[in-house]
């Protein structure tokens, strides 16, 4: 059946999307940037001990459990913290509470790709600004007029951090406009602060980060906010007016144990975080660069190698990784940092294709 | 700290909106339209068995397991099923993908609060049709032209149903527009069919059901809509290019076995439709009316006693159900069909408080 010509017309445009490989073998998979190890043991015996007659009853709609036990872990009050399922959640809330101007909003051109997507859907006027040679943001971009801003750091896809001067900087310029720190990567930053340090100075600052990365939930879908107590408040009149019930329970009880448990955490980050200095080490043998070095994924590029003809090459030996075909991203590939042995079959393998090309 | 004006000016205005009572203390919950009973064994079975090193990974987007499970239930193909994060989630995906016209859409006056509160999200224009005296939809008011039609069948808060040939009518002469039947109650239906049965006669149809009522899994946020393949492919489409990830993993994986054990699922509904059957007569006997009874709670009124008076005393008693202050509904009371039990105990409360009252 094709559907009427007058059907047609009430339905919304949308840019096709074909969903990520998922390949049903066995590969290495460094194109997604998740954790190689798994969450903490807290979230199995959670799973594990789950009164099965609570999941007749709505979950908490407040999910007061998680959002107490982040609001300890990072040393705010309740009313600081607003949680979402994954990220993208909480962004796209972030964007259509926000972000209600007629002025443009403004993130850089080279960034997470769903800021376009939420600023469509929401029909708010948005402005990229052009990261320099060095993908890093040019503050004298930040300070003009604006609806809202918003950019990831560590940045992605490049792994290229910003300072916390610069951070301020921007924050104190901007007191009538609410800049969003994206910062799904921040835990595994080693010369990047987390913006989490200004909260109590700048009532415009809202800091969003993830449990898909650092700690090993992708699969559960949670996501977070800090900010003022205002701008929290507004967040849940938002979300509460639209779908009172997001976040499941299973969600909830997980997300909780993922954060009491500090020292698995900090373990497995620092694992990731050795892996990936040998990892820079290896790339830097094979004549690759790349601009950053702090989120769990490195961005390498090489003088002589076509960064899409390496991706081949890599999926044909079942080495998933990303590659962006589009501008100055397309000299790269952006790599997740895996296990120390997914990384070293990794490296076997680029030493194979690289000497059979030359 | 007060935000600044020009931060307020770009913050959206929302109604306030206070989450339901979540009573800390143990009460006879008739509030929310939950399942007395859990969900099905293989839920429970599920939980224990998951592999936690699986939710390191993002989800499948496609939620193929549920998908597939969902349409060998309703004799379905797969690409005729979409699933989201509970029927709400469902619901406000399906106004945002097909509501797209200048033209209103159209739903009842009296029917589910929170279409009103997409239609503003998306600025889709909408007009409310009056119910009559019965609360039944009058046919004639969806023959005007329209963006779009939505009703609740059986409708909430009334537990009223219509028929499959004023459903075909109304289909019949909205060939333009997508028509969505919303059925979270259709499974406690005695004398009301799902519109599932007109799917392949016709393709501007879309039924929309949930797994928080009649498959006890509320807590865990599930629903799903089936439709003509070209519908479904445009809600994936619409889904996919705002966020990719939404269902977890618990929910993809506890959705498959609640729809698999059919044994279950019939016994559990059979024994709340029992209890629904021998409540009804109970609150006849108090002189109470209701003016529907396919759904698993029921809307009684009192010619004697108010609402909000009889709402108030059983909440004394650690009894919650539902009232509603607005129009027509505030002489009525929504009670949901506990147990056998629950039910009990609600009358000989009912009872007290009426002899008192007399």
């Amino acid at each position: 059946m094709a559907l009427s010509e007058k059907i047609q017309e009430k339905i919304r445009k949308v840019e096709p999307y074909v969903p990520g490989e998922q390949p049903q073998r066995k590969v290495i998979k460094l194109n997604t940037n998740e954790n190689p190890y798994p969450p903490a043991k807290g979230v199995e015996e959670t799973l594990r001990k789950m009164e099965p007659d609570r999941l007749r009853l709505y979950p908490d709609p407040t999910a007061n459990a998680l959002v107490s036990e982040l609001a300890e872990r990072y040393g705010l009050r309740k009313d600081q913290v607003f949680v979402g399922v994954g990220s993208d959640d909480v962004l796209s809330m972030c964007f259509l509470t926000f972000f209600n101007s007629d002025l443009p909003i403004l993130f850089p051109d080279i960034t997470y790709s769903f800021y376009k997507v939420w600023a469509g859907l929401y029909r708010i006027p948005y402005e990229c600004q052009p990261l320099d040679e060095e993908f890093h943001i040019r503050m004298e971009d930040y300070e003009k007029e604006n609806g809202g801003i918003i950019f990831p750091n560590p940045n992605a896809p490049t792994s290229v951090g910003e300072s916390l001067t610069m951070i301020e900087e921007i924050l104190k310029k901007n007191q009538d406009s609410v800049v969003i720190i994206d910062e799904a990567y921040i835990d595994f930053a080693d010369n990047t602060e987390s913006a989490a340090a200004l909260l109590e100075r700048y009532e415009n600052l809202l800091v969003v980060q993830t449990f898909s990365k650092s700690r090993a939930m992708a699969g559960m879908r949670i996501g977070f906010a800090m900010g003022n107590p205002e701008l929290i408040r507004r967040l849940n009149d938002a979300k509460y007016s639209f779908n009172s019930y997001t976040m499941n329970l299973p969600s909830i009880l997980c997300g909780v144990e993922a954060v009491k448990d500090q020292a698995y955490f900090e373990k497995r980050v620092n694992q990731i975080k050795e892996t990936r200095a040998w990892a820079a080490e290896e790339f830097e043998k094979l004549g690759f660069t790349y601009p950053g070095l702090e989120a769990n994924f490195l961005f390498v590029t090489h003088p002589e190698y076509q960064a899409c003809e390496i991706f081949a090459q890599l999926k044909e030996h079942d080495i998933y990784v990303r590659y962006f075909p589009e501008g100055k991203l397309k000299d790269y590939l952006r790599i997740t940092i895996g296990t120390r042995e997914e990384m070293e079959a990794l490296f076997d393998t680029l030493k194979k294709i690289m000497s059979k090309e030359n």
